[in-house]
């Protein structure tokens, strides 16, 4: 059985409104340059993990086989896994398991969603279902609304201000217009994102991520294996992941993600590091409240703390730890399914020191931080050059 | 890291029309009992891995964590997996791998669905959409006509008969009405099963597997935790999956389900074992003419020889290999998530010597067959006492 688990392959479509292809052709969009970046054929692929969020968004029951049969993978195993707006992540911890587990060598994950099919409204209202459709999703509650509950909470007990989330914003935007594959590539000032259409008070339009259409791809290997594929394998060396209360009216405390917490504790035990280890992260910013948490329960900075740790630039590049600067959910786009597996290519891109501009110089030790729902599932993910 | 996983723990909800409960209500009658087997306290599930194949049932985007968190596991990792009409036996494999990866020592599987709120068309027409939806489903192909062409070719090759196609529904209802856990406890006559009404040429409403709802949960642990909790652990030794084709068009071949024979070779050589040394399998009759040709694309009978091969009784107790002795998915019914999971059941309680009535004495190595779709995904699980 293999030790370790490398990452050999990666591959990105570009995110943003993609009515030119349906699904299944966006996916390829992202396995084909996985396969070429891993210098593999498609016959080398042993098993595929497929992460598709809702059924709803391509009216397509079951899509894993689908996509899995267009890539040409053939009669291999497949199946699909979800965990909300963590599904790629929870495809990249089952694609793990299968490797180290010995039930394959070269596992193929592919995260993938069409959204923007759907008007917004539509969409919003698809994943307010993935809330209890049962007793808060019939009062109202959206996902808007459930981290505006945390931004007040948040503003209340710490202090953080409208300043503050967009900050983050502004962060993110700067960098995203430095990724080709992000949905939307321009940079925003602080005063254009405090003077955006209030969506759910006290987030604005700016304190939003994007509904998008995207897919990415990743090729985990066996030890054996990714040495032979790859001069510079990146290992996933770290796995923690952990759940809360369906309901958020059952939460303790709306100032944090306990899910984070627990999640990121779990990883760092099993990586044998702590969070000042960590060189550079991609964290789950769906809305600039939860980017602003993140750096607090993924141990950047003190509890309560985030806000002054976006003003102090800590989470840009030269700061103590660059954070997003792929562009985020925020700018990048956040296609559901796509979004865990993206972030891992992001943060190999950067352990391998291919990501040009926005490079983190000398980073060694990368995180990905992916939220399901409103924390109702986390997986974090230390990776090691 | 552990040599082997083994069941612990199983529990079965009532299968059946069970409007008296919600989703999440009804995975609980299949948690309780499986934790109140293994004599295991919720705390001391790692993980869970929630099977439940389409959103569109319960109406509950995300399904997994509302069940996780409802059986009380809390603040553990969990995710969903999907594999269309396979979904409980990917659940299977993929909770395996977490417990052999290390990952977890203790995972608590469970399948669920609820279909019967809807009528058989629009449950049927949801199915369909598991289908090719930019190609065969516009054209009408439904999953009792896909499974009519199979039929159809096998009757045209190798002269497998309507009253053959009949013995298999006769067999999966005499075995059904001992099991109190089946959907419909009812006998039925070869005359009642001809005479039934038409669905698809040449599948009459008795080839048809039902539409039901219900759930069920197993318990896999690692060697060590297995030993512990269990006196009488079930070893699950072989494992194997392949898919197919997405669209039934581009089949070379009607009469057989190609992933079936290639996950069950796989299975067979990670058991060592061959197909003459299992005693006791459930698999996935979908249609009688799914039974049939399971029984040849598992290596039972000669290809062809099928309608022979439940003719004579051989896959009756007391014949060659007794198979669907718990109804199959005929008469216990087919909630689609829960349905692979509910195999593992069965197998467990056979090789437990705890199937009562229905039991296949001195079973040592048992099998499970789940085929998802029209065979675009199928899982063969091998089990040793």
């Amino acid at each position: 059985m293999t030790e370790k688990v490398g990452i050999v392959g990666i591959g990105h479509a570009k995110f943003g409104k993609r009515t030119d292809v349906t699904l299944r052709e966006l996916a390829h969009e992202a396995v084909t340059p996985a396969l070429v970046d891993a210098e593999i054929n498609v016959k080398d692929i042993d098993a595929s993990v497929i992460g598709v969020t809702s059924e709803e968004f391509a009216a397509q029951v079951s899509p894993a086989i689908l996509v899995h049969d267009y890539v040409g993978i053939g009669n291999k195993p497949v199946f699909r896994v979800e965990a909300a707006c963590a599904t790629g992540s929870a495809a990249v911890r089952a694609g793990w398991s299968l490797v180290k587990s010995g039930l394959a060598d070269v596992v193929l994950v592919v995260g993938v969603e069409t959204m923007t099919h759907l008007g917004t409204p539509e969409a919003t209202e698809v994943i307010a279902r993935a809330g209890d459709t049962r007793w808060e999703y019939p009062f109202g509650a959206t996902f808007p609304s459930y981290y505006a509950l945390m931004a007040i909470a948040h503003m209340h007990k710490y202090g953080t201000t409208r300043e503050q989330l967009s900050m983050v914003s502004v962060k993110n935007h700067m960098y995203g217009a430095m990724n080709p594959y992000a949905h939307i590539q321009k940079t925003i000032t602080l005063e254009e994102t405090m003077k955006s259409a209030m969506i759910c008070h006290p987030l604005n339009l700016y304190d939003c991520c994007l509904i998008s259409d995207g897919a990415a791809a990743v090729i985990l290997a066996s030890e054996e294996k990714a040495k032979r594929f790859s001069d510079t394998p990146v290992w996933l060396v770290g796995l923690g992941a952990a759940s809360d209360t369906m309901m958020i009216s059952e939460r303790e405390n709306l100032t944090e993600l306990k899910a984070t917490k627990t999640a990121a504790e779990r990883a760092y035990r099993m990586a044998g590091i702590t969070s000042s280890d960590v060189d550079v992260a991609v964290v789950h910013d769906c809305f600039t409240i939860a980017e602003i948490m993140a750096y607090e329960d993924l141990g950047f900075c003190k509890k309560g703390e985030g806000g002054k740790f976006i003003e102090e630039k800590q989470s840009y590049i030269g700061g103590k730890t660059p954070i997003n600067v792929d562009g985020g959910l925020k700018s990048k786009g956040h296609p559901l399914g796509a979004t865990g597996v993206s972030m891992t290519v992001e943060i190999t891109k950067q352990l391998r020191d291919e990501a040009g501009k926005r490079q983190v110089k000398g980073a060694e030790i990368g995180l990905s931080h992916n939220v399901g729902e409103a924390g109702q599932y986390c997986f974090v993910h230390v990776y090691s050059r």
